[in-house]
């Protein structure tokens, strides 16, 4: 039954799969892996499945791009959670094989930069070949085709493989950033530690839109945590912007930033308020001067009283 | 009875007299001549008169200083009309004086500048006196004291004068603006070419402070006309401004500006929304993209929407 | 001889006389009071003195429009000095003159709202009349016109009065910037607490001038202490902007910062870099992070290195 | 000899190689394809090719990655150069292969999304699978492997095959820029027309970081062409920006926003100026009032004058 289910992007045993079980719901739900970000999402556009999770953004290789087209393109989606997962790798043989032994290792295009230094180091004869991902990766080592795989340690057990190093990462604080993703609905709820995602397009020949759109938040005190371009496929240089800020879309600097961006853009899409991984509400610091909602409430009641000529 | 009572900036004869007389409800008022500008306006703050006509700038002496501080500082006070008056004068003498008979001039000192270049040209070896006000110069002329007074041309008939050389101005387009203040109440209607009149104060020590108050409007569209600093009387380097922008407090983008300033700004005070004298409507061009009301309206909508999932 | 003589406005014992006596080279000087600021400055102009004192802002008044105004148009001239003077009245009066016999009192219009609320608690019954000058009302006094005059304690002795009261003010606070005017020269020398004045008339009819005028400074760190727009004569809504900037023209963020007023500007005129009255070097604050010499000097080199394909 | 070779993103029959032989200079170079952009960038930096052609931006795709991050990091490399070719593909198959018999087909994965529609629509029940590029696909269909390939219809040629169908592209418009790269050196010629790239850090932690380097070049009347963030390898929230913008490092106003963006940001990465693609001099409009070369010395020249105090 599609309430009960989640596709990811899988195949089994991908960081994906790692970080959807770390939600708490996932234990209850039936988890379906799918062969691409496009696939899963449109299992929950088709109502198929309750919801997606798909990676959005890398440390090392920054944006997903088919997560970011994906959402920003076709029939609406919501972000409803993020889940940031740690990535290291594990180098995963067929029990008995060791590291001497080892000529050729495949993984993940993805994968290859952030093993790249290691690789150079332990085994720097290896010839490297890319697989579709690191779970399929893992696969090919069991029946044989490679040596070895680089793929998460979880992905072991699947395989019947055996770590035979772990911990890999040439980068130090390489992470991912997944979403949950499900058809529109009411945001989450305010937790105190939230995050806004947003695609806008900006007007063709008005170089000056992109300013006015971080304007819109700047004015408000709305912080940007992330903005990154992407074409809109009417040629080069169309181009629309994907941005995360801080605050949840019920904040009043954010609901009245969000409608500024609406009245100057031709396209804005709102993409979910949801709460921020790894960071309570205590550790936000404060909002900017003039900017809480009871700020704005107060400027509220002012104007109100403007209007009746009682100051 | 107060209610039927305008003051103004007297003594009779004066421009603002004539300023006032424009007004078509005028005729059924008790027009009260007061002997400064806070007396003026102090009769209406103690109930004793239902409005009072003040000048506020001039095209060649810049803001009336009295009439800017008066409106920031004490009991509230608010703006319902405005009055531009073309600033020509006349040289008042006595029935029987001729040109090559005047050797002494008098005017108030404001009128000195405007008409200096006449007088360097026609009158080169007259002796100028200042005198309280142009009317009060046209009376010292009556009396004997002078033996020309540059005031306003309707002027001569109070005092018994003639009007020996009319419309003298140095500068072209010289103008003074009045306006008409009121107890605090409901703002005038909005028309289509409204202005709306604030005082901001600024925080100490934030060097950006103008900056960020003019972004409140620029953000919004909403166009300043006119921005005047006035000392706070806290010591040299403290400043509030007064300004003027385009637009009804009943405009949204007007009422958001308004209330982005309340909320960055120590203290905001709202002077009033009122018609702009001598432009009509269909004269106002149309305000930016993306700050009609319709646009405010479809992005409050829109934000209703997202609040509910639905779009 | 017009090198040893400074100019100032008039007469002698008013406030500015008092301020031109700080300067040590005032000692050395012939002092000449002139009837007003124009007449002050016209006598630098034309080379019959070498410098003029004249006020240009006071605390409770707000700028002086005849300065600012002076400054801005006609022949150039620059400022190379400032002074402030706290401002204090003296109750002078006829020795032998007690408190009690004191009906009429003088002042020049200026003093009256500095001395207000003295007058009302100490003097409810006395009738004010405006002098053309404080000095002038003190002549006045020793006339025998009036009974007292508001004025500098030091005009006392020139016009054979007694301070029956002293350190008289509303305000506290309440001081007067007066700056030294010549003709056009080298700008004063740097000291590291400077000061740099300047007017910049804006385009008509485009609506954002202001703002784009502020970002000029903000953009490069330069802190505006002062700004005030002022009428150009050509009609209501047409302003230029009188402006003091913290820095030195030399200082390359606000050497930069006057260029680019100069390109988006239709007219900009320098009146000078001159040390900042009351303030040490040592009292004020960093630059913005990368707005020193250094970081200018440094951004140079490396654009140097660029152009040549260096790194 | 490493002068006269330049590397390209291989291998032969790629859309890289036909854009690089839109190049005069290529006639007389040795074009040695490599396996990657890295591995073409890297023969640059160890002196073996004078140059590389390397794709950086496709109208669908977006910013290719891996470009982006070797120009970014890594020993110094410079754009000279710069192309765009329109992206159409061919459906290459064995001679003698007639559309109905084309059961599977191949190409880069970057050619699915591209080509998905006409898929959809001609070849319904054809099943896909990826090659590592377009060129690679074309010689597995030449090996027998597959039926047919997506790849450039120069291509055909290289690997015997035919190109059955042409001009295939989902997307109008579709088209890919190629950047010319060489070891630092003078930026090519100023044409007119021209663009300057660069990559810029920002301050962690400075939430309006973004707004600030965007107003360095706003300020100036720079207007910008392209943004894209990329991470820095820092952790999830560590970026930094990939910009191109109108103009040539010699033109004043691009020079001046250069160094404030030198200034204001921990690292600056100047990436090189060239001549604009398919746009001639006569085609690029005029520059913003006040930020033309002239503008900038006449304000040099002015600044000049006031410190010698000479207007």
């Amino acid at each position: 039954m599609s309430a009960t289910r989640y596709t990811y992007l899988g195949p089994e045993g991908t960081f994906t799969e790692a970080a959807l079980r770390t939600l708490p719901e996932a234990a209850t739900r039936e988890l379906v892996p799918m062969v691409s970000v496009p696939a899963a999402l449109d299992a929950v556009r088709a109502g198929e499945a309750a919801g997606a999770l798909v990676p959005i953004e890398n440390s090392v290789e920054g944006g997903v791009t088919a997560t970011l087209d994906e959402l920003a393109k076709g029939e609406p989606l919501m972000i409803y959670r993020e889940v940031l997962l740690p990535i290291a790798f594990a180098l995963l043989v067929r029990p008995g094989t060791e590291l001497s032994g080892v000529k050729t290792v495949t993984g993940h295009p993805v994968a290859q930069p952030q093993v790249r230094n290691w690789l150079a180091a332990h085994l720097p004869d290896a010839v490297w070949e890319s697989s579709a991902s690191n779970a399929d990766g893992a696969r090919l080592v069991q029946e044989g085709r490679y040596d070895a795989a680089f793929a998460g340690v979880f992905a072991a057990a699947t395989y019947g493989l055996h770590p035979l190093v772990t911990d890999i990462h040439d980068a130090a604080n390489a992470e991912t950033r997944f979403v949950l993703v499900g058809r529109p609905g009411r945001p989450a709820a305010r937790t105190g530690a939230d995050k806004t995602s947003v695609v806008i397009w900006l007007d063709d020949d008005h170089p000056g839109a992109l300013l006015e759109l971080l304007q819109e938040f700047a004015v408000r005190g709305v912080n940007l945590m992330r903005i990154e371009s992407r074409p809109t496929g009417q040629g080069i240089g169309n181009y629309c912007f994907s941005a995360d800020a801080e605050g949840h879309i019920t904040d009043r600097r954010v609901g009245e930033a969000l409608m500024g961006l609406k009245r100057i853009s031709p396209q804005v899409r709102f993409l979910g308020s949801y709460p921020r991984a790894g960071v309570s509400p205590d550790e936000v610091g404060p909002v900017r001067a003039g900017t809480s909602d009871r700020a704005f409430t107060d400027a509220s009641d002012w104007l109100t009283r403007c209007l009746d000529g009682r100051f």
